[in-house]
């Protein structure tokens, strides 16, 4: 899977720095570029919240300015918090991420631009990039922390990019597969008659006008639980044991 | 717009608890409940890196168990990092939201599961929910931060509830709509009291040491059944009249 490069302009903490290699290497990016980092370059304790992702640190490369980080670049996405006024598409995550892995197939080289904490990107900056990165967030609170943004972004990346090495445009075409295979209706149906027999033989049903109903939902709650082979033979067997007292 | 309650089993560190109600706040999250956080509550550490979502800090509540803070929820999910055998639906992240979203629009109590760092959420407390929320991730690095797992589980809710908002959702991802309202944890757990008691009571386990995992089939079997208030009281009337012969 192509990905694209993440780079981090002016980061401040380095605790953030590995946050965001942490995050990368969770969905699949390696390549990470620093534009001047706040406090010098190796920060250990950018090694140390990068957890296991330390391959990412050691391979980070350093850059003087986000012109030149961006410079064998096709195609830069600027991430920014706030809405500007800016004459270039603006983009959520979801259709970013749809342009991005477009342009990735073409084989172009593409980067994600994210800004300082607290200012984040100077308008230049953004300047440099095809579209914005805009990540909806709410009014009441829209300072995301870097490496959530990262992992907001990445993780939208990785998961779109999955569905389409699985054949499916996106997850919302399909059904929702919930890896279960359930018995089939023959199967159901000897669950069901055994359990009907039984509440007869206890006179379950006190009131017969209301059996047909009530009966009725009780299947309908089986039903829905899709129960499988296994769990069918299960459920025979808790009938029994409670029928017959062991 | 309705928001789930997010759920930190057995978190470690502050600084987790701070970051996770800082993601909560961005995506218009605001009821945090904390299980049995390792270093007490209140922690001075959580309320330093929660940023502006102080608020979020300040109205956590408080349980012993994973279990009581379920119990009023109608609908939970329970994310995990790695896939487990588990006889319920798993979900990536938007199929997950989208359940958890038609939930919301039903008026049902819904909840999300995130486990502590490292261990992630027993096997008893994932049997809690009535899904998995399984975020996917690289195999080379499966380990999400809490907090980052957080931020793309509530970033995807928040950002597909503004599609739905704006109307331009697509049309295919309609919000689950059965129509049914289902009981919550705390009667399922009535349920599933009385019928632990009643196959106790007939020795229905016979080998001791597969009860554990017997128990969790089944009970996971009624969850899939999303059952009404009704339906578990109609159950408890059948495994009444099976165990004593009406």
């Amino acid at each position: 899977m192509k990905t694209p490069a993440i780079i981090l302009v002016r980061p401040q903490l380095g605790e953030n720095i590995g946050a965001c290699a942490r995050a990368m290497a969770n969905f699949g990016c390696r390549e990470l570029r620093l534009v001047a980092p706040r406090d010098g370059w190796p920060n250990p304790k950018a090694a140390d919240t990068a957890n296991k992702a330390l391959d990412v640190i050691d391979d980070a490369v350093l850059f003087a300015t986000a012109k030149e980080a961006v410079a064998d670049c096709q195609f830069v996405l600027a991430t920014t918090a706030r809405s500007r006024a800016v004459n270039m598409p603006v983009l959520d995550t979801r259709q970013a991420m749809s342009a991005l892995r477009g342009r990735l197939a073409k084989g172009e080289r593409c980067a994600i631009l994210f800004g300082p904490e607290r200012t984040g990107l100077e308008n230049e900056e953004v300047a440099l990039a095809d579209a914005v990165l805009s990540i909806p967030v709410s009014e009441d609170y829209t300072s995301l922390n870097i490496s959530h943004a990262v992992a907001v972004v990445l993780s939208e990346f990785y998961a779109s990019s999955s569905h389409l090495l699985r054949g499916s445009m996106d997850s919302r075409d399909k059904p929702e597969n919930d890896g279960i295979m359930g018995a089939n209706k023959h199967e159901i149906d000897g669950l069901f008659g055994q359990l009907e027999t039984a509440l007869d033989e206890v006179n379950f049903w006190r009131v017969p006008e209301k059996k047909e109903t009530m009966w009725r939902h009780v299947r309908a709650a089986l039903t829905r639980a899709k129960l499988t082979s296994q769990e069918v033979a299960t459920w025979r067997g808790i009938i029994r044991a409670l029928k017959e007292g062991r």
